[in-house]
């Protein structure tokens, strides 16, 4: 069983692609040999079913066929994604992780009208559905959600619901989010957030300079998130930033939302992390000159890196 | 099996509500009676597994049920709706209920960045998926979907596709858009679509007048959209909204989004029709004063209706 | 000079359109003459330059004109709308009215990431931009600015800015929230808030029963609003709810967003309240079929008053 | 007088910022010293009164101001941002651009229900209401406006007004978009459209690559944009995307939506182009933490560039 996530958590949690097969099933061989590439290029823990992992067009049993892999492959702690638009069917599936030996699982406020009373309901019943040892990360991710929060209501909720242990950042511009949490921090009685980053990565330095503990996103190169992090966190601030600029250009590329997708699993298959870069319809897939492109970002990476 | 719905399909498809259990439970004896409430009010067919359906906080597995138990109580036509983020989840759902004999399914486009082209390719992929046999109706609702499209696209796609043989018509304002698609029927070669109204039912004497089929939406009072059709397709225009506007306050009070959901399964329950009003979590619930609210709106709409 | 709008304030304040000559120039004379038949019906006061009233289509000079127009001719308290993307226009424009003789100002939340901190922070300088002595009424209109705000925020910029007197409430469903803040105003302490309510009037019984005080929209029936609050505030809920039912079919079918203006100026125009309904490019237009359509209704209304 | 802009008009396009005085009048000296600034950088042509130009805050005086000091001191290619929600002020301006010297005009859709045919129509009317000899340009930028249009719109808008000669194209993802329209091009009879890309410039190299034209976007070293793609347009692929890099770590952090207008206005002042980097209210602002992580980027910059 792995340790469970806490308030303390840092690192990179590495948001695991789902790999299927040409014909759309899982691969789930595939999905044992991801593992391994994350856990090879160091990461820290490794979250599945996330908005990336496709997740919503699983089924419950596929979902639970890729916890029951994920959690028998490795020993890294791993975040599952359980958002659904019932709670019941959430609980289910969190609980199901939780008994499989995850390390807490992550929710994104339902769509629909943003009003944070109903954010604040909403995340107060999730947390009661689950119960209260399951710990819980909160994916604050506006731009593909539409709910957009105050530092306050993650604030409220950190301090009201003690097993909401980690955000998951991704407001976007978000910076000063980040500063107006850890801020909020400095006074008496306020417990600490786990802080983990999103948005592909694209702003990391600046977001462990304001106090993130770290990244949760797919980056097909999840060694460049582990290198940033870990030097930053040895406080070799620009040997971080340099080393990560190196790879900012095809990862601002990946970046892009919804396309990105298909560009991580070309990445991911090219590097020989899963046999298969298909998505599942309805998604993105690329055509000559799309893989072209990417490719030829891929090569000018390398060579950004022998530069070192 | 029951008739399949086709480009000259009319009158009221009453979009069904899943009967739940106090303690979430689909309550499928409830399921039953509501089925035979609906038939003895005179609608024309059923939608089952809508928006309103709560369909996307049940799983497969109960959204199969659901298609079993209805298909098996009645020979109503049973429309279906199958939207899912994934299109093989669609797919396969709609299969299932092709087989067990429901008259088309209905599909809503995915949310997201509403491009037209993404749109268009979208349905034909869905028609793809499902088979050139299964009749195919397109939930046209942009307040919930976020997917507002110009008739043309509408026209296109019922030109490519012959399976797509009704609109649910639910854009709003939306009643130039009923005639904009009539207008362009009067031209050579172009196919009749059925056209069923939904937003509660909020317009539809101008819309029938506009060239509308009838109603494809849930009010708990089925008679009132049933007579209202009946007497229109009849030529009784003014008799017709004579009849409606009997029940527009409460038919106006029950067409609030989202909230409207409890409130139309309170007037269910109220009317005998389900066993009890919840909506699973998370979903709306009346406190006492709604409940006040809504039955004092009932008994005016029962003097209203003796006034006649 | 007028009354300012207070914290006690009740009735009916129709929301003006504002007339336009073919050629789209703002005509004053029909200003002239629609004041006086908005008077003429016993309304408590006047809101100009709302989004009913294509503020946003007039110039500043133009903005300028029709409050000295509106202002000049009556002696009814006047509220004027002032959103603007910049807060020295919306300061300045809000000074101009008061100069004047307004009763207050009307400011919309800026449309854009809707979160709760950006909102408050928004109107504490809106507040401080217009200084303490101009009393402010909060447009709460998500449908329209895609901004959703919890009671709480609401609750917190009133008892925080003594000059935010009023709500002009059009949250949708809202009923709930009416319930709430009056809710709030039981405790100690809490300031009473004036509510007025919009969305075309569609509720305006049961907001009426939850403790609003009254109507602000502009439905070109204004008499209906008048007596309808009127029967209620003396106690005849019912009779007040029969009359307001007389005229909600039409109330609902002007009550189309965006579209609805054109009709409402056609009403207006009927009524011989103004010269022309033309509204401002772009703008909605009606077709012949538009009219009649309209005019059906018109007349159906007509038939339904003289059965009292 | 400057040349007009065409079908064939290639280059860089800086979008200027509208330089404010602490106290928020519009500063006029520095307008001509940032005009001089991006001359001195080799800019092809300068947009100016954009969404990063703050055009809606200003007045419609101060827009005629900015207009008229601007083409006082330049003789490079002015295009003048004109979107408004009236059309008979943005008709007004436009013309008023074009009078004194503009080389053309460039409209975003309205917002709102983002129908296609209400876009198409509009532009339509934007055309009409400014004349067909002002050359307009659409800006394609939906993350702001929340109108995304598929590629056939553009190419019907620009078969059908052989004046809108230039996209602005900042959809995202959008590379695709580029290359639909290309391909499409390759038909005969269609005529080609220039296109520049915004989007802070975050891919202009895979934009050239696709067959863009430049860019039209404000980044505050607008050396770069002119670099890279001078050194594309003369075949130097990678030498071009090599100095792109130098720069991208802090170009991506100065495109933050809304926050990097703060940032492009610091790095302008402290570059010695503008007097002082406020914005208007409501505006972003930027604290001392804000500033010492953006110095710290341009320090960066500074330090990439010396090793070439």
């Amino acid at each position: 069983m792995s340790t469970l996530i806490t308030r303390q958590t840092r690192g990179v949690f590495i948001i695991a692609a789902t790999p299927f097969a040409e014909d759309g099933a899982v691969d789930l061989d595939s999905l044992d040999r991801l593992v391994d590439f994350y856990a090879s290029h160091g990461v820290t823990g490794i979250t599945i079913l996330g908005m990336m992992g496709e997740a919503d067009k699983l089924t419950a049993e596929e979902r639970r066929q890729v916890i029951d892999r994920v959690l028998a492959r490795t020993d890294l702690p791993v975040v599952v994604g359980v958002s659904d638009p019932g709670l019941d069917s959430l609980a289910a599936l969190g609980r199901h992780a939780m008994e499989r030996g995850a390390a807490g699982v992550m929710v994104a406020p339902t769509r629909g009208p943003a009003r944070e009373d109903r954010v604040e309901g909403y995340f107060h019943a999730v947390a009661s559905h689950l119960g209260a040892d399951v710990p819980l990360v909160y994916q604050d991710f506006p731009l593909s959600t539409g709910v957009a929060v105050a530092p306050a209501l993650i604030r409220r909720l950190s301090q009201d619901l003690p097993q909401m242990v980690m955000l998951k950042h991704e407001d976007w511009p978000g910076l000063t989010k980040i500063s107006a949490l850890r801020d909020h921090e400095k006074n008496e009685g306020v417990a600490r957030l786990s802080i983990l980053c999103g948005n592909g990565g694209l702003y990391l330095p600046q977001e462990l300079a304001r106090g993130a503990d770290g990244a949760m996103t797919g980056f097909a190169y999840p060694e460049a998130l582990v290198q940033t992090v870990a030097l930053y966190q040895t406080g070799q601030v620009d040997a971080a930033e340099d080393l990560f600029d190196r790879y900012l250009p095809i990862l601002r590329h990946e970046q892009q939302p919804g396309w990105g997708l298909a560009l991580r699993k070309h990445i991911l298959m090219k590097r020989g992390a899963i046999a298969c870069a298909a998505t599942r319809a309805p998604g993105p897939k690329l055509v000559k000159r799309d893989m072209e492109e990417l490719e030829r970002l891929m090569r000018r990476t390398e060579i950004r890196l022998k530069e070192i």
